[in-house]
């Protein structure tokens, strides 16, 4: 096929930026509006045809992204490959920001070569609100115990099951088991950060990690709990998933 | 009237924020939803009978306020008036929200006692924009020349008729003059800032003088200039009224 062979295509990356208020998440699906089919039909428009995007996270519905990744092949004969970002950001909605293009190896590919991913939920911890700040993070009105949070979160670091902490468990066929790098609590004036560092995520596992770390912040569970919680494989012991509008992909390493 | 009894009402003031996205301004208006008419709103729900509120400022359609300050009469044998700031915001849409209520002398009106404002203007200066500063700011992609800026700026601090950065000059029957007491250029990483600070503001001027000042940065105007123009009161002089959405009512000094 054409795409095997060189000078015909080139493989390029790009890292964006969206607000996924308005979107069924990432990947395309049958019942919404997804970031893949808006730059899918962008990329279209500029080469002439079909092209494919591979993200290197599907992202929920209403989550956001501060550095995605996504690898395609592209036509070389179509000139200008560098000035992409520009006519991209030139016919994309102002809610999806192309940040960087780059050429990169025909073996690159975002999804498959991803080795780390780093999350970021925002929690805003204040008596009253912010109109700034409604769509981008989860308001909390009772104060909470960031000491308690973060030794909590210590305790999902390492190679588990994240049954317990994983929505639909078992819908996957595949393995449960995940390595989380990093796992902490931030307070950063009046909101209150939890990040995640990890190899890979299972559905709504970060939001149901941070659904229970809140709880551990209000002082309905104890910080030592969580690693019973991750022995129990049991997702009926976690708390709430935390909503959507709180969550940033920040960046995925290679 | 009963409201001249003291005992029967208490003169209340409030100091709030909102996003200015939905509404046509402050100021109740025939053609759209108003932030007054949803705070007048739930404030009559909470005390069962017509309260008029006095905003410090008119803020026009789409633009924002950080802490905008209004005073109003409030029935003195409502219970909890302290606890007004948790109800109003239980109440209020999320884009609306109550900083601080306190009782004042009988003698406080909000736009009447207002010694000065401060505006702050957030242009967003990038090549590719932000998804998650949309709303809050004018993206320019050219580079901005933030010390002619500045020195421009300065030409409008004094007493001045400032007809020539006014919408309608002449509309309104008063008078053109007003003194302007600080006005400054800030850059703020990838923001610029236009910050200013009088005693009181003619239709779409803060706007007005913020298009000036883009079109210095960009070259195509002297700071010099500005001077000739305050002097011409002659609007056609001036540069294009810059977008709503950059605007902000950060603070109104008694």
């Amino acid at each position: 096929v054409a795409e095997g062979i060189p000078g015909i295509f080139m493989n390029l990356k790009i890292t964006l930026s969206y607000d996924g208020s308005a979107y069924v998440g990432w990947q395309r699906q049958p019942n919404g509006i997804s970031v893949q089919e808006k730059v899918e039909e962008v990329l279209k428009k500029l080469s002439g045809s079909k092209v494919i995007v591979e993200g290197a996270s599907r992202t929920d519905t209403g989550v956001h992204a501060l550095g995605m990744v996504i690898s395609f092949r592209w036509p070389a004969k179509r000139p200008g490959w560098n000035e992409l970002a520009r006519s991209l950001n030139a016919l994309l909605p102002e809610d999806i920001r192309i940040l960087k293009v780059s050429r990169v190896s025909e073996k690159f590919h975002a999804r498959f070569n991803a080795k780390r991913k780093l999350y970021r939920y925002r929690i805003l911890n204040s008596k009253t609100g912010d109109p700034f700040r409604r769509g981008v993070s989860w308001l909390i009105f009772r104060s909470l115990n960031v000491s308690a949070m973060n030794r909590a979160a210590r305790c999902f670091v390492g190679k588990h099951d994240f049954s317990s902490v994983a929505a639909n468990p078992g819908y996957e066929r595949e393995t449960m088991v995940r390595t989380i790098r990093m796992c902490r609590v931030i307070r950063n004036k009046d909101e209150i950060h939890v990040e995640v560092e990890g190899d890979g995520f299972l559905y709504k596992m970060v939001r149901t990690m941070v659904g229970t770390l809140v709880e551990v912040g209000l002082g309905k569970r104890k910080p030592d709990s969580i690693k019973e919680l991750i022995r129990s494989q049991d997702r009926t012991k976690a708390g709430k998933t935390a909503p959507a509008q709180g969550l940033f992909l920040v960046k995925v390493v290679y």
